[in-house]
């Protein structure tokens, strides 16, 4: 088998193992990522619906030096501030330390990613909150697809926003018109240690009603 | 097998054929789906990734006839605005045509949806692009793990914004909390026919961009 042929079988995990084994995974080696996976995890993600099935996105993916440092600039001029509040939910919890000390690690390393994907949206999503939610709606089921594709044949991958705190300096970075929105910026890579694994959430039952808010019948006494 | 383990089995499929065939299943049967299966679904769908891992989300699950009719009128107000924006766009588009009487079939029959997901998160979301963005994607890949999920075993399901055009006639329906903001709308129940199978979308390589938007090098002549 090819390596595409091997990534390729990948994309055959079983649903429920992929979603149960989705993480974030921010330390990616440079090692490269060839073209022909690139394309099968983004046709994946282009599957997702769409509002009016309009499909009015587009993809840019990154793998100029010049633009990875763009961006990683970007990243570390939000991160620099949004470091803060995140270290004040630490606090002693160590799964949130970890999380701050790999998104430390993505914000020091974020250039040498072999390749980051732009999701970008047609218009510009600040109507009302239900054209809101339709806007964003229409492109982050494709950036789960993409998210979901990319853990089932082990390639490390996380969403963030943090290098789209001024869309101004984001549309210059990437050459988008002014009509398009940058909506996620999602690093990919082979993982510098095994990556995925089981991810823990809180029990469904602590966040699931009955017909209204606050009838907890699925909570268990 | 239980009709449950049938269902659990069907959580197996390879994540590509999910997501391959994944489409808006709108015409739903009367036919009840048992809690083991929605309760599942809901898991796989809090497996989802969220910002800063903070699980801001509610689910409200509405089984109740008079939520599900009071969800059912939002829906009827605001289809019958939206559907002339629609209507406008069928023109002749015979895809377009069938989506317009799919989604007419399911404001004429919401109420009868045996179970219907309100997917909610807490704060607005109305900050800057970047929080807004940041807001929507801490709920919309759950959504799409809850749509795959049922894809996966030939449950019905189509997410839709409509019932939500009026936040305080909303929370009036759902008793939400101020400070909870209602995202999406996701009706549950068995197909009246097949209902899924191969979705078609825009070749990947016209909405693909390498390292600056208009550099279309995986465009072939």
């Amino acid at each position: 088998m090819s390596v595409f042929e091997e990534v390729q079988h990948g994309f055959s995990m079983p649903l429920s193992e992929a979603m149960e084994t989705q993480r974030a995974v921010r330390r990616l080696k440079q090692d490269p990522v060839d073209d022909e996976t690139l394309l099968a995890i983004l046709r994946l993600a282009t599957k997702a619906p769409t509002g009016g099935n309009a499909q009015g996105w587009e993809f840019i993916a990154v793998r100029d030096p010049d633009v990875k440092h763009a961006i990683a600039r970007l990243n570390r001029m939000s991160w620099s501030l949004a470091r803060r509040m995140y270290a004040k939910k630490v606090n002693g919890d160590q799964k949130a330390a970890r999380m701050l000390e790999a998104v430390q690690w993505q914000a020091d390393h974020l250039e040498d990613s072999p390749v980051i994907i732009v999701a970008c949206l047609h218009g510009r999503g600040f109507l009302t909150p239900m054209a809101r939610s339709s806007f964003y709606g229409s492109i982050y089921p494709a950036v789960q697809n993409l998210l979901l594709a990319a853990r089932s044949i082990g390639l490390g991958a996380a969403l963030t926003t943090l290098p789209l705190w001024s869309q101004t300096l984001a549309r210059r970075t990437l050459n988008l018109p002014r009509g398009i929105t940058p909506v996620a910026v999602i690093p990919l890579g082979w993982p510098v240690r095994g990556g995925y694994g089981p991810n823990t959430r809180k029990p469904l039952e602590e966040v699931l009603h009955l017909d209204h808010y606050g009838n907890r019948v699925f909570l268990e006494a």
